[in-house]
């Protein structure tokens, strides 16, 4: 019953065989070796797009950083949800990296509209050389609420940017559980639909701990070479990150995780609907699902082995009625006997 | 015969081991695993340290960044050697991380001297506000001529940098490989010797990508965790760093790895000596040798199939006379026979 | 009809006095002009705070940027209101010189409330070291608004802010026109209503360009010092900076300036309360009107010889009905016959 | 007898005047002012370079800091001689604003060599991504030592640098003392010699504290004008700045300073060359002189009213005999009879 994040769960097993594998002779190091070549000719292969420039690296927060820092300039602003994973998890690093600042879009469920986005937009960079410049969006895809971008909304988004001349970027930690949740191609959730780059995300799905990042515009390829390497970012042995992606990618392992995932949490929405007590505060559109119940049911749930955060007060401490937000997640290693038993214990 | 660095050899099998063994479950994640809590107190253990804040990170760069910038305010200055990693290696890492800049005392072998740190130190800083104020000492040990700071010579920079309110970080990327080699404790090369925070090194003696950054004085704990975040590293299933470091620690692998290597690089010496041709420039002293031979025996020697890096110019192109130097460096898994044969090759 | 600024009119006559008669023979630069050692004193005795470190700077930007940089760590998050002219109007200056962000707190007429406050303090820093840490809280008085925070208002800012452990700094670009306008005393509005620095503006106010920023704990004094220096704010014949400051200072002159103008607005007020189609957005409290009257009307008042901003629209393209925001600045210099012109010409 | 900095004297009584004439009436800010519009002209027609784009800022440090940060990306190194002020008297300014390092090229009498740079050039960047890479050459003329490159010279480094994708920024502070001291025109000291932007510096010579910053590409235009702004460095009430430059550079009152500069340093020369005692460090080209005299000499000219600083030692303290160097600078506002004094006092 564990919930808490699909950060906590386990590496795919074949994820750790193929980092076995790889640990045989000399290689070389820093993103040289012969599986990081492979790599390459499988992210351009899903995303259609054979010149884009692919680098892995350790986590979402450094790939989202050294991803906008090569798009960004220092006077700029960008353009982001009130709830992003780069505003509120990220202690500052993409402004570390990027020296911009952000400029949050309200959002009632995880996801801005091209509406609130050109609101935005319109608000700042009226004021020649005073205000901050306009510089890239980023959007979540899943975003941080649970919820997802149809490729519609996030063709609206970047052609709202487009028209005043900014790019896009697509934090996908979650890239995978959106790509079956749409049932649609690489190419068209990203540079189809107008991303310029992307954070593709790995270590929420299986692995344990590589992201690439994408850029479909390779002129700024060199650039980024430079900036991951001056945040400390550019690993010697850099294989044994070549094949934790190899592995992910091949026979569609990162998909079936990704089905894996939200299937449980499908499974989960559907008892969560059929109990009364619980409400779901946003259609749960991939793996993740925020839900309230009274402070006393969660004291309940928590004391009885599920394992997930209370995001808005302490289960432990308060009026017993007063309604809590729940977090659940599913990672590809939650079984369907998991999301059972976490149901049963809900019903009591 | 891969002699090109000690990052393109392979892992140790008992750090696979234990990273396949720690991939069970679920564990929390961003250094609250159970494991995390063991390598902190082999840590400690080792450097008779038991206040000591120990943290992991991905690779040297950012160990020794991170560090610092926890150490120096931005418009000081950072002494260290005209052939630190730090200046050299990092592709300004610690600029960035620190706002500081670097302050070079000259080398012969890739060691400072006291007085020449004394002098560097007198000639920064009489300006007032206007020159930059003096920051930490920065000192690397294994040096990267592969040279060693006896524990006396640790003393006195120490004391050096002391007597000016300066403290002292040291980047042990190869901390294993002196250790064995002076065959001292770690606290004797550190706190003992008065360095206040070290960069110990994993990665360069059998670890797939692990270095903890070792704080003496836990005030500054704190913000290392802000810091470390605020750079994108952190990572989110920080167990599979934790288990690398606590295989690597145990029953005295890390030891073991490091001896094999300088043991290795004695055989290499001894052969070189031999061989009239070559010439050593700097006593080895722990697992890395810089040579100098014509350019033909180079070329003859790469054509051959030894891999090892040739510094100051190509192998193919120029003056077959001319001599060259070539950098060796043995890993904990280069064999006896590995180096016969290079010697082997060597004589002709 | 000069209204467009009250960084537009000409420095009063008795600051040039002042700087010509300081331009005689030799003189230290960088602060320590015997001129300066009188305008310290000065400052301490307008503030009562003895111990209060004071410098020059020369414009509001700096004076903000460099004091918010010694009281904040790079990964925490500055609390302003969302038209605070350190978010609007600098360029991304704070965050270059803190390394932080900013978190705005919303506001109906330029002022945040203690309410308001809270909640957005609340809001951040409920996430460890993922999320932005609290950094201290800026206010601006007079606000960007022409509206005034009361000494109470202050203090419950104040007040909040020290209950999460945050200190409080005070853009006064407008402080002389607060001051007098609330009829209290500068420490009254500072630090006994807990405030512990101060952007002390007078470029607005009558000066060629000079702010003074005041810590009432001079703890950090020296890290201003390198930080301002760092900035290339340090001016070698700082001498003409202070000899500004001390004229304005003066007699009182700067209090007399900021009557003036304040009377000026009072004046302009009135005129636009009698005038049906006017309508202020605030009340206006100190030298700044936001009035709303259709497009036609603005463009009618700027061809006719008014010069003030339109904020809100192009007055010369679109519906002539469409209400549109005019700003209205009134400077030390502006005359009563300027005021009648303008409204007269509204009048028609 | 006032020798200690050319930053110490007064402004030129016509700078005055022009100050006073500018006070009338309102102004557009922010460097829209008419006044702003004739000093482009001049400096445009001085440089003989209709494109340059030309802004004002308030000392050198920042014109420098601005100007190269335009120029260098944060992972590049910018090569300067040891002894440049961006090194050693701008307490990292440079590094604050540029990100980047500073890679320091030695001297004997503070001028850099062709040879010497490219040996620095070649030392750095053979490190693909892992070295900082090749940034922009900053050359400073009149040099920190009193002497002059000449343009030959200058040609000869900018040459090396272009060879290598670099391009030249020329530290100006002095132009004035050097452009009269060679005899030539700004364009062939600057841009005819392969310098792409230059620091042209007012302060030192008779202004209260501008510099111009001339950039010969305009394309870095924009940027600079966001980086000068972001760094606080534009100024509200700007016509101060234009009126300043304006009176400088109407009717040569630059020049005549300058020259007047240089001629009491010419009259101080000789009298020290036939003052026995006394040696010169290096030949003195401009309006500066490194001298040395035993301490107690020192001691009696300071005791005696001479008023200049001793830069390795204090003339109090030591062995009377220990022979000290002492830097005389003459200003604008240096007299024949002052020089005389000085030297009449010398010969005791």
């Amino acid at each position: 019953m564990y919930f808490a994040s699909d950060n906590a769960g386990p590496a795919h097993p074949k994820v750790m065989e193929a980092l076995v594998a790889a640990n045989a002779g000399y290689a070389m190091g820093y993103g040289a070796d012969p599986i990081m070549d492979a790599v390459r000719a499988q992210i351009r292969a899903i995303f259609e797009a054979p010149e884009a420039a692919v680098y892995l690296i350790i986590n979402g927060t450094a790939a989202n950083s050294v991803l906008l820092s090569a798009m960004t300039k220092p006077w700029e602003t960008i353009f982001c949800t009130d709830c992003a994973h780069i505003h509120e998890d990220e202690c500052n690093a993409p402004e570390f990296y990027t020296g911009a600042k952000l400029t949050l879009v309200p959002t009632a469920n995880g996801k801005m509209t091209a509406d609130g986005l050109r609101e935005k937009i319109l608000g700042e960079e009226n004021r020649g050389v005073h205000g901050p410049q306009r510089g890239p969006l980023s959007i979540t895809q899943v975003t941080e609420k649970g919820t997802l971008y149809t490729l519609d909304e996030i063709r609206a988004l970047t052609a709202t940017a487009q028209e005043f001349g900014m790019q896009t970027h697509l934090d996908g930690a979650r890239f995978a559980n959106a790509l079956t949740a749409l049932d649609c191609s690489a190419a068209e959730m990203t540079w189809k639909a107008g991303v310029d780059t992307v954070s593709f995300g790995g270590t929420k799905n299986g692995l344990l701990g590589v992201e690439a990042c994408v850029i479909f515009d390779p002129e700024i390829a060199w650039e980024f070479e430079l900036r991951r390497k001056r945040g400390g970012h550019l690993l010697s042995k850099h294989r044994y990150l070549s094949a934790q992606m190899q592995a992910y990618l091949a026979d569609g392992l990162w998909l079936d995780m990704a089905r894996s995932a939200n299937a449980r949490c499908v499974q989960l929405a559907e008892g969560l609907r059929r109990h009364n007590a619980a409400t779901m505060l946003f259609e749960p559109q991939a793996n993740m699902i925020f839900f309230e119940i009274p402070r006393r049911e969660h004291k309940r749930m928590l004391d009885g082995g599920a394992v997930y955060y209370v995001m808005n007060g302490d289960h432990n401490v308060g009026d017993p009625d007063e309604p809590l937000i729940g977090r659940l997640v599913c990672d590809w290693s939650m079984t369907e006997d998991g999301v059972s038993q976490f149901l049963d214990l809900l019903r009591g």
